[in-house]
Protein backbone atom coordinates (compact mmCIF):
# COMPACT_ATOMS: atom_id res chain seq x y z
CA UNK A 1 0.00 0.00 0.00
CA UNK A 2 1.42 3.65 -0.61
CA UNK A 3 2.44 6.13 1.69
CA UNK A 4 0.20 9.42 0.76
CA UNK A 5 3.10 12.13 0.11
CA UNK A 6 2.26 15.24 1.77
CA UNK A 7 0.25 17.07 -0.96
CA UNK A 8 -1.04 21.05 -1.43
CA UNK A 9 -4.56 22.01 0.31
CA UNK A 10 -6.50 22.11 -2.55
CA UNK A 11 -7.34 25.63 -3.12
CA UNK A 12 -4.45 26.89 -1.55
CA UNK A 13 -1.91 28.23 -4.13
CA UNK A 14 -0.07 30.66 -3.40
CA UNK A 15 -2.21 32.86 -5.69
CA UNK A 16 -5.24 32.43 -3.30
CA UNK A 17 -3.37 32.66 -0.42
CA UNK A 18 -2.36 35.89 -1.26
CA UNK A 19 -5.99 36.97 -1.97
CA UNK A 20 -7.40 35.92 0.94
CA UNK A 21 -4.46 37.13 3.26
CA UNK A 22 -4.92 40.42 1.70
CA UNK A 23 -8.58 40.66 2.11
CA UNK A 24 -8.34 39.98 6.15
CA UNK A 25 -5.32 42.30 6.21
CA UNK A 26 -7.98 45.34 4.81
CA UNK A 27 -10.72 44.03 7.07
CA UNK A 28 -9.05 43.52 10.08
CA UNK A 29 -5.92 46.20 9.85
CA UNK A 30 -2.42 44.37 9.14
CA UNK A 31 -0.93 45.03 12.41
CA UNK A 32 -4.36 43.74 13.85
CA UNK A 33 -4.34 40.17 12.02
CA UNK A 34 -2.41 37.63 13.59
CA UNK A 35 -1.14 34.14 11.97
CA UNK A 36 -4.45 32.47 13.35
CA UNK A 37 -6.66 34.93 12.26
CA UNK A 38 -4.99 33.98 8.76
CA UNK A 39 -5.20 30.38 9.50
CA UNK A 40 -8.97 30.52 10.21
CA UNK A 41 -9.31 32.63 7.17
CA UNK A 42 -7.98 29.78 4.65
CA UNK A 43 -9.79 27.28 6.90
CA UNK A 44 -6.48 25.33 7.86
CA UNK A 45 -4.92 24.71 11.11
CA UNK A 46 -2.60 27.42 13.20
CA UNK A 47 0.44 24.68 12.26
CA UNK A 48 -0.32 24.35 8.78
CA UNK A 49 -0.65 27.92 7.52
CA UNK A 50 3.33 27.66 8.06
CA UNK A 51 3.44 24.92 5.23
CA UNK A 52 1.65 27.72 2.87
CA UNK A 53 3.81 30.96 3.94
CA UNK A 54 6.83 31.37 6.23
CA UNK A 55 4.87 34.61 7.85
CA UNK A 56 2.99 37.35 7.59
CA UNK A 57 5.67 39.99 6.73
CA UNK A 58 6.20 38.25 3.29
CA UNK A 59 2.57 38.26 2.35
CA UNK A 60 2.41 42.19 3.22
CA UNK A 61 5.29 42.43 1.16
CA UNK A 62 3.97 40.33 -1.74
CA UNK A 63 0.59 42.47 -1.82
CA UNK A 64 2.21 45.68 -1.79
CA UNK A 65 4.49 44.68 -5.26
CA UNK A 66 1.53 43.57 -6.59
CA UNK A 67 0.01 47.12 -6.15
CA UNK A 68 3.91 48.91 -6.96
CA UNK A 69 4.88 46.66 -9.90
CA UNK A 70 1.45 47.84 -11.60
CA UNK A 71 2.07 51.17 -11.18
CA UNK A 72 6.05 50.82 -12.34
CA UNK A 73 5.39 48.93 -15.12
CA UNK A 74 2.59 51.78 -16.47
CA UNK A 75 5.56 54.77 -15.90
CA UNK A 76 7.92 52.26 -18.00
CA UNK A 77 5.21 52.00 -20.66
CA UNK A 78 6.28 54.13 -24.21
CA UNK A 79 3.10 56.49 -23.89
CA UNK A 80 4.08 57.44 -20.04
CA UNK A 81 7.65 58.70 -22.09
CA UNK A 82 6.84 60.50 -25.22
CA UNK A 83 4.49 62.90 -26.94
CA UNK A 84 3.32 66.31 -25.26
CA UNK A 85 2.98 66.14 -20.86
CA UNK A 86 -0.86 67.09 -20.92
CA UNK A 87 -1.32 63.75 -23.01
CA UNK A 88 0.63 61.53 -20.98
CA UNK A 89 -0.56 63.07 -17.87
CA UNK A 90 -3.98 62.08 -19.12
CA UNK A 91 -2.34 58.52 -20.08
CA UNK A 92 -1.03 57.60 -16.08
CA UNK A 93 -4.42 59.23 -14.86
CA UNK A 94 -6.73 56.32 -16.81
CA UNK A 95 -4.27 53.95 -16.23
CA UNK A 96 -3.96 54.47 -12.89
CA UNK A 97 -7.76 54.08 -12.44
CA UNK A 98 -7.59 51.37 -14.33
CA UNK A 99 -4.62 49.11 -11.81
CA UNK A 100 -6.07 50.87 -8.60
CA UNK A 101 -9.76 48.53 -9.72
CA UNK A 102 -8.08 46.29 -11.67
CA UNK A 103 -5.91 45.11 -8.24
CA UNK A 104 -8.62 47.01 -5.83
CA UNK A 105 -7.59 44.90 -2.77
CA UNK A 106 -3.61 45.50 -3.06
CA UNK A 107 -3.50 49.15 -3.32
CA UNK A 108 -6.35 49.33 -1.18
CA UNK A 109 -3.62 47.73 1.24
CA UNK A 110 -0.77 50.39 -0.15
CA UNK A 111 -2.70 53.52 0.39
CA UNK A 112 -3.00 52.32 4.13
CA UNK A 113 0.57 51.61 4.94
CA UNK A 114 2.10 53.99 7.09
CA UNK A 115 6.14 52.45 7.77
CA UNK A 116 5.55 50.63 10.62
CA UNK A 117 8.24 48.06 9.13
CA UNK A 118 10.78 48.09 7.17
CA UNK A 119 8.92 45.98 4.78
CA UNK A 120 6.00 49.28 4.92
CA UNK A 121 8.95 51.56 4.61
CA UNK A 122 10.27 50.12 1.58
CA UNK A 123 6.73 50.30 -0.06
CA UNK A 124 6.27 54.06 1.10
CA UNK A 125 9.99 54.55 -0.40
CA UNK A 126 8.81 53.31 -3.88
CA UNK A 127 5.35 55.28 -3.50
CA UNK A 128 7.32 58.25 -3.15
CA UNK A 129 9.31 57.57 -6.07
CA UNK A 130 6.18 56.98 -8.31
CA UNK A 131 4.83 60.43 -7.02
CA UNK A 132 7.95 62.12 -8.08
CA UNK A 133 7.18 60.57 -11.67
CA UNK A 134 4.03 62.31 -11.53
CA UNK A 135 4.96 65.21 -9.81
CA UNK A 136 7.43 66.02 -12.93
CA UNK A 137 5.12 64.83 -15.36
CA UNK A 138 2.89 67.68 -13.79
CA UNK A 139 5.64 69.89 -13.81
CA UNK A 140 6.22 69.45 -17.45
CA UNK A 141 2.83 70.27 -18.63
CA UNK A 142 2.64 73.27 -16.54
CA UNK A 143 5.93 74.89 -18.26
CA UNK A 144 5.14 73.90 -21.31
CA UNK A 145 1.50 75.98 -20.73
CA UNK A 146 -1.08 72.86 -21.63
CA UNK A 147 -2.26 73.20 -17.82
CA UNK A 148 -2.99 76.40 -15.93
CA UNK A 149 -0.98 78.17 -14.83
CA UNK A 150 -2.07 79.56 -11.33
CA UNK A 151 -1.83 76.52 -9.78
CA UNK A 152 0.49 75.08 -7.95
CA UNK A 153 1.62 71.74 -9.79
CA UNK A 154 2.90 70.18 -6.62
CA UNK A 155 -0.65 70.96 -5.30
CA UNK A 156 -2.13 69.75 -8.53
CA UNK A 157 -0.39 66.16 -8.32
CA UNK A 158 -1.70 65.90 -4.51
CA UNK A 159 -5.42 66.41 -5.61
CA UNK A 160 -5.13 64.60 -8.52
CA UNK A 161 -4.16 61.64 -6.97
CA UNK A 162 -5.96 62.12 -4.14
CA UNK A 163 -8.97 61.99 -6.68
CA UNK A 164 -7.97 58.75 -8.16
CA UNK A 165 -6.74 56.91 -4.50
CA UNK A 166 -10.30 58.34 -3.50
CA UNK A 167 -11.85 55.66 -5.46
CA UNK A 168 -10.64 52.86 -3.17
CA UNK A 169 -12.85 54.37 -0.30
CA UNK A 170 -16.04 53.50 -1.89
CA UNK A 171 -15.76 51.58 -4.82
CA UNK A 172 -17.75 48.23 -5.34
CA UNK A 173 -16.58 45.81 -8.41
CA UNK A 174 -19.92 44.37 -8.76
CA UNK A 175 -22.11 47.10 -9.16
CA UNK A 176 -21.74 50.83 -10.46
CA UNK A 177 -19.59 52.70 -12.82
CA UNK A 178 -17.54 50.68 -15.56
CA UNK A 179 -13.44 51.14 -14.93
CA UNK A 180 -13.47 53.07 -18.05
CA UNK A 181 -17.08 55.20 -17.31
CA UNK A 182 -15.02 55.93 -14.39
CA UNK A 183 -12.45 57.00 -15.41
CA UNK A 184 -13.60 58.93 -17.88
CA UNK A 185 -15.49 60.93 -15.34
CA UNK A 186 -12.46 61.29 -13.41
CA UNK A 187 -10.63 62.64 -16.29
CA UNK A 188 -13.46 65.26 -17.47
CA UNK A 189 -14.29 66.77 -13.99
CA UNK A 190 -10.09 67.27 -13.49
CA UNK A 191 -9.15 68.01 -16.82
CA UNK A 192 -11.49 69.63 -18.00
CA UNK A 193 -13.69 70.85 -15.41
CA UNK A 194 -17.34 70.26 -13.87
CA UNK A 195 -18.47 74.03 -15.41
CA UNK A 196 -20.59 73.67 -18.49
CA UNK A 197 -18.94 75.15 -21.69
CA UNK A 198 -21.06 78.67 -22.09
CA UNK A 199 -24.05 78.51 -24.86
CA UNK A 200 -22.33 80.08 -27.79
CA UNK B 1 -5.10 71.68 58.61
CA UNK B 2 -7.15 71.94 55.37
CA UNK B 3 -7.93 68.80 53.80
CA UNK B 4 -6.65 68.69 49.99
CA UNK B 5 -10.29 68.76 48.01
CA UNK B 6 -10.03 66.76 44.54
CA UNK B 7 -9.30 69.18 42.13
CA UNK B 8 -9.25 68.70 38.26
CA UNK B 9 -5.97 68.05 37.16
CA UNK B 10 -4.13 71.41 34.99
CA UNK B 11 -3.70 71.25 31.86
CA UNK B 12 -6.62 68.20 31.27
CA UNK B 13 -10.64 70.59 30.89
CA UNK B 14 -12.93 68.42 28.54
CA UNK B 15 -11.46 70.20 25.42
CA UNK B 16 -7.77 68.77 26.20
CA UNK B 17 -9.16 65.63 26.73
CA UNK B 18 -10.52 65.32 23.79
CA UNK B 19 -8.00 66.72 21.68
CA UNK B 20 -5.41 63.98 22.95
CA UNK B 21 -7.35 61.55 22.81
CA UNK B 22 -8.43 62.12 19.13
CA UNK B 23 -4.59 61.74 18.47
CA UNK B 24 -3.99 58.57 20.33
CA UNK B 25 -7.34 57.62 18.41
CA UNK B 26 -5.99 58.66 14.78
CA UNK B 27 -2.53 57.05 15.15
CA UNK B 28 -3.63 53.63 16.80
CA UNK B 29 -6.69 53.43 15.09
CA UNK B 30 -9.94 54.07 17.55
CA UNK B 31 -10.31 49.52 18.43
CA UNK B 32 -6.53 49.67 19.26
CA UNK B 33 -6.80 52.25 21.84
CA UNK B 34 -6.90 51.14 25.45
CA UNK B 35 -8.28 53.49 28.20
CA UNK B 36 -4.38 52.60 29.84
CA UNK B 37 -3.09 54.45 26.12
CA UNK B 38 -5.56 56.89 26.84
CA UNK B 39 -4.36 57.70 30.55
CA UNK B 40 -0.68 57.43 29.15
CA UNK B 41 -1.02 59.95 26.69
CA UNK B 42 -2.59 62.25 29.44
CA UNK B 43 -0.04 61.83 31.46
CA UNK B 44 -2.39 60.41 34.70
CA UNK B 45 -3.02 56.60 36.21
CA UNK B 46 -5.68 54.34 34.89
CA UNK B 47 -7.46 54.96 37.51
CA UNK B 48 -7.23 58.85 37.26
CA UNK B 49 -8.50 58.46 33.56
CA UNK B 50 -11.84 57.52 34.47
CA UNK B 51 -12.44 61.03 36.33
CA UNK B 52 -11.67 62.16 33.22
CA UNK B 53 -14.06 60.69 30.70
CA UNK B 54 -16.11 57.61 31.61
CA UNK B 55 -15.07 55.74 28.50
CA UNK B 56 -13.59 55.60 25.21
CA UNK B 57 -16.83 55.65 23.10
CA UNK B 58 -18.32 58.83 24.34
CA UNK B 59 -15.29 60.40 23.19
CA UNK B 60 -15.83 58.79 19.98
CA UNK B 61 -18.92 60.33 19.83
CA UNK B 62 -17.59 63.96 21.25
CA UNK B 63 -15.19 63.55 18.58
CA UNK B 64 -17.55 62.46 15.29
CA UNK B 65 -20.15 65.45 16.48
CA UNK B 66 -17.38 67.89 16.15
CA UNK B 67 -16.58 67.04 12.38
CA UNK B 68 -20.61 66.42 11.39
CA UNK B 69 -21.62 69.85 13.72
CA UNK B 70 -19.50 71.56 11.73
CA UNK B 71 -20.73 70.38 8.17
CA UNK B 72 -24.88 70.10 9.19
CA UNK B 73 -23.76 73.74 10.11
CA UNK B 74 -22.69 74.57 6.97
CA UNK B 75 -25.31 73.36 5.29
CA UNK B 76 -27.97 74.62 7.57
CA UNK B 77 -26.28 78.26 5.85
CA UNK B 78 -28.06 80.59 3.74
CA UNK B 79 -25.15 80.20 1.03
CA UNK B 80 -25.83 76.70 0.75
CA UNK B 81 -29.87 77.01 0.59
CA UNK B 82 -30.39 80.34 -1.85
CA UNK B 83 -29.02 81.20 -5.37
CA UNK B 84 -28.08 78.65 -8.38
CA UNK B 85 -26.79 75.16 -7.46
CA UNK B 86 -23.35 75.83 -9.29
CA UNK B 87 -22.56 78.80 -6.65
CA UNK B 88 -24.13 76.86 -3.94
CA UNK B 89 -21.95 73.83 -4.47
CA UNK B 90 -18.65 75.66 -4.75
CA UNK B 91 -19.50 77.68 -1.65
CA UNK B 92 -20.18 73.86 -0.22
CA UNK B 93 -17.07 72.31 -1.43
CA UNK B 94 -15.15 75.52 -0.53
CA UNK B 95 -16.61 75.16 2.78
CA UNK B 96 -15.79 71.62 3.58
CA UNK B 97 -12.27 72.16 2.57
CA UNK B 98 -12.33 75.01 5.42
CA UNK B 99 -14.07 72.82 8.35
CA UNK B 100 -11.78 69.35 6.83
CA UNK B 101 -8.57 71.57 7.82
CA UNK B 102 -9.61 73.71 10.98
CA UNK B 103 -10.90 70.15 12.39
CA UNK B 104 -8.65 68.19 10.67
CA UNK B 105 -8.05 65.51 13.04
CA UNK B 106 -11.60 65.25 14.02
CA UNK B 107 -12.65 64.67 10.50
CA UNK B 108 -9.70 62.71 9.84
CA UNK B 109 -11.22 60.12 12.86
CA UNK B 110 -15.03 60.34 11.04
CA UNK B 111 -13.45 59.54 7.35
CA UNK B 112 -12.13 56.23 9.33
CA UNK B 113 -15.27 54.99 10.87
CA UNK B 114 -16.66 51.77 9.28
CA UNK B 115 -20.11 51.08 11.43
CA UNK B 116 -18.17 48.67 13.68
CA UNK B 117 -20.31 50.13 16.67
CA UNK B 118 -23.48 51.89 17.71
CA UNK B 119 -21.96 55.60 18.05
CA UNK B 120 -20.15 55.18 14.42
CA UNK B 121 -23.45 53.76 12.86
CA UNK B 122 -24.90 56.90 13.74
CA UNK B 123 -22.46 59.00 12.31
CA UNK B 124 -22.26 57.35 9.11
CA UNK B 125 -26.14 57.61 9.31
CA UNK B 126 -25.16 61.35 9.69
CA UNK B 127 -22.31 61.39 6.68
CA UNK B 128 -24.87 59.42 4.62
CA UNK B 129 -27.39 62.43 5.15
CA UNK B 130 -24.67 65.13 4.21
CA UNK B 131 -23.77 63.66 0.93
CA UNK B 132 -27.42 63.26 0.61
CA UNK B 133 -27.86 66.98 0.53
CA UNK B 134 -24.17 67.43 -1.62
CA UNK B 135 -26.01 64.70 -4.05
CA UNK B 136 -29.27 66.97 -4.89
CA UNK B 137 -26.91 69.74 -4.94
CA UNK B 138 -25.31 68.10 -7.71
CA UNK B 139 -28.02 66.56 -9.08
CA UNK B 140 -29.77 70.64 -8.96
CA UNK B 141 -26.72 71.78 -10.42
CA UNK B 142 -26.97 68.95 -13.52
CA UNK B 143 -30.50 69.59 -14.31
CA UNK B 144 -30.11 73.94 -14.87
CA UNK B 145 -27.46 73.40 -16.89
CA UNK B 146 -24.37 74.83 -15.10
CA UNK B 147 -22.45 71.23 -14.92
CA UNK B 148 -21.54 69.74 -17.96
CA UNK B 149 -24.01 66.77 -19.17
CA UNK B 150 -21.78 64.19 -19.92
CA UNK B 151 -21.33 62.70 -16.35
CA UNK B 152 -23.11 60.86 -13.88
CA UNK B 153 -24.61 63.48 -11.07
CA UNK B 154 -23.63 60.56 -8.55
CA UNK B 155 -20.30 59.84 -9.46
CA UNK B 156 -19.12 63.89 -9.49
CA UNK B 157 -20.84 63.86 -5.99
CA UNK B 158 -18.12 60.88 -5.15
CA UNK B 159 -14.76 62.24 -7.10
CA UNK B 160 -15.63 65.71 -5.81
CA UNK B 161 -15.74 64.75 -2.07
CA UNK B 162 -13.52 61.96 -2.65
CA UNK B 163 -10.94 64.82 -3.95
CA UNK B 164 -12.13 67.24 -0.46
CA UNK B 165 -11.77 64.12 1.81
CA UNK B 166 -8.08 63.02 0.35
CA UNK B 167 -6.61 66.37 1.75
CA UNK B 168 -6.71 64.36 4.87
CA UNK B 169 -4.27 61.72 3.75
CA UNK B 170 -1.43 64.42 3.30
CA UNK B 171 -2.13 67.56 5.01
CA UNK B 172 0.02 68.98 7.46
CA UNK B 173 -0.80 72.28 9.13
CA UNK B 174 2.51 73.41 10.00
CA UNK B 175 4.17 73.75 6.16
CA UNK B 176 2.53 73.99 2.98
CA UNK B 177 -0.40 75.73 1.60
CA UNK B 178 -2.99 77.50 3.65
CA UNK B 179 -6.51 76.47 3.70
CA UNK B 180 -7.46 79.45 1.58
CA UNK B 181 -4.58 78.46 -1.42
CA UNK B 182 -6.02 74.79 -0.94
CA UNK B 183 -9.49 75.41 -1.74
CA UNK B 184 -8.52 77.39 -4.74
CA UNK B 185 -6.39 74.75 -6.19
CA UNK B 186 -9.17 72.63 -5.77
CA UNK B 187 -12.03 74.57 -6.96
CA UNK B 188 -9.98 74.98 -10.10
CA UNK B 189 -8.97 72.25 -10.87
CA UNK B 190 -12.60 70.11 -10.72
CA UNK B 191 -14.98 73.24 -11.51
CA UNK B 192 -12.63 75.02 -14.17
CA UNK B 193 -10.17 71.89 -15.11
CA UNK B 194 -6.63 72.24 -15.39
CA UNK B 195 -5.96 72.06 -19.45
CA UNK B 196 -4.79 75.60 -19.95
CA UNK B 197 -7.84 77.85 -21.57
CA UNK B 198 -7.08 78.19 -25.31
CA UNK B 199 -4.99 80.88 -26.42
CA UNK B 200 -7.09 83.75 -28.24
Amino acid sequence: MATPTPTRKRGHDPESVLSIAVGVFNERGYDGTSMEDLARALGVTKSAIYYHVPGKEQLLARALDRALDGLFAMVADERAASGPAIDRLEWVVRQSVRILIDRLPYVTLLLRVRGNSVTEQAALERRREFDGFIGHLVKDAAADGSIRPDVDPALVTRLLFGTVNSIAEWYQPARGASPEDLADALLKMTFNGLRAAPLD
